[in-house]
């Protein structure tokens, strides 16, 4: 049995809340009116990230499903074709995972759809590429930092971040439909 | 760098085209029908297994959204609740499967879906709880063979049988809809 | 085009900082020991959760195995059989989720394995029956609250405490195998 | 309802035999030595496929880690990095679906691992970067055959086809290693 003093938990927290502090300051509107237009006026949207930013964008896609979104994951088995009027959200930190930027860019050339991108880097590659992009702080995964290296590894920061923005995002759009917690119920999945 | 006769591939081969024959032979038109009328008149279709048979449901699954149907996976992302008007497909070569029995169960008592089974034992727990059955022969994951057992082990003969059925099940609904492969096509995916 | 104040999100981003706070001072140090010593005591260790706590479980699947763990998570293709020795890591909110409390009880009753919790209910059926509880605060789904139901909905808060302790989790894990942010790069995929 | 005749799934089950009776005599057994030599001689496999070939890839990865293999489906949460004595097995049937190529290329140029396809084109991009490949034949997507097209849409006679070899080659493989059903059962996840 080890004997824990937990305190790397509790910075690790202290962290994170200024981090939270810095990002209710620093977040850009503007970004996210754009976003939040994107989304409203898309026919359907599609969302994708790679690894740990994968689960971040299938967290978010399943209340886009909730709040009556028509939403896919790339990659699932029952998603289709993305069309001109469809919009992807693309998740990478760096703004530079390969196989990201590869959906990104044959979403904008084989059918010219709308592409947002959600990363810690605004003049990365798929920022560059993408119509819409907000930027999340996070020490992203080619940055060092001695003490944040130890505290948050790799992409960790921008992670939780982004989970927390999309979820915060959420609160808008439930509020901008009209719906309530009863309403996000009624299409909640009760097979699981 | 070994040396492979590749009888055991030759003679896999011809045992797999034996099953065929029989199944050919054996297959109940009229489970079919009646699987393909509820297929049809579904709002939704959701469709499980578990296992190596989760796997043939999601590759029916894929087809299904090619043929036009709205179609989703239990336990992927964008999967809503289940209501009254959907089906059920669950795939279980034993039909005792407790993930997929419990799925098929909460599916009926909470909401009163349809449930069709794909199964080769029409006793099975599964089977007597569905409103349609389909049964394929096929080796299931509790009987013995010594001969079948090295050649074909566990559910492996179920699943192949499984997979071939419900393609030729797709060859049906393609003619039945009057859609040809550019119309599949035309759903498949590309960020992929 | 909307305009957007972003005042929901500014609430969210703050109502979420004093739930961190509460967390830091709230949490019971001794059971974080038990879990280490669970997870640093077992041979493989098995993740799972449903819904939006499945993308947490697997978000701290992925960091174990960058920590060199043996990890696997419940329901994925090279998952083989649990053992006595291993020790299974579920997450619930509610710990009332059927799917979880059924693979709970099959590792307990089937084989014997060690079960821990992570859940904000402990005097749930998946706490009772767990031998290590982490108890993490969130409005779990069950509970109703009309401010924070509009603001941070269903199991929202206690999915972002329990990734946001699980990676606070992976900070106490670096630290005590003396590993860094490059032996985590060692083992992250590449091929994505 | 309706009236079927089933003659489209007879008709369909006929040509798969066909089919099969044509892998059974053109089948190059000097490639599935190859491909043998490198999963046994391989420290860790990893396996892919995009759409329907994704999910025969992971039917086949299942039984190799059933068989006692180290195997990761690339995507997977608990899929490290792949290293230079790692084998990467790509399923393709044109051989041209640029994610998988992107990987392959990758596994190739970062880490120098051996690369062994399964498609029906040899002289495709993923057929020419490759250390192995094993044809085989099945109307791949890029082709056209009026006919076949409507019985058997898109990749449907590649997918099954690969499939069915791959069990092929787990009963060989079965039997090199001495192993019977129980030694399978023994691997066989009870968590589903």
């Amino acid at each position: 049995m080890i004997v824990l003093t937990g305190e790397l938990i509790l910075e690790f927290l202290k962290n994170l809340e200024n981090h939270l502090r810095n990002l209710r300051e620093e977040l850009d509107i503007s970004q996210v009116e754009e976003l939040i237009t994107s989304i409203n006026s898309s026919k359907n949207i599609f969302i994708m990230g790679a690894g740990r930013s994968g689960f971040v964008a299938k967290a978010f896609a399943m209340r886009l499903m909730h709040l009556g979104y028509s939403v896919y994951v790339v990659g699932e088995t029952v998603t289709p074709k993305i069309k001109k009027d469809d919009l992807l959200i693309a998740i990478s930190g760096s703004g530079e995972t390969s196989s990201v930027i590869n959906v990104a860019m044959k979403a904008k050339s084989m059918v010219g759809s709308k592409v947002a991108a959600l990363t810690s880097n605004k003049n990365s590659s798929l920022a560059r590429l993408s119509d819409v992009v907000v930027t999340l702080k996070g020490k992203v995964k080619t940055e060092k930092d001695e003490k944040i290296s130890k505290l948050a590894p790799l992409g960790t920061m921008f992670e939780l971040t982004s989970l927390i923005f999309l979820d915060a995002l959420v609160a808008e759009l439930l509020n901008m439909k009209g719906l309530d917690e009863e309403d996000l119920k009624e299409r909640h999945a009760i097979l699981e």
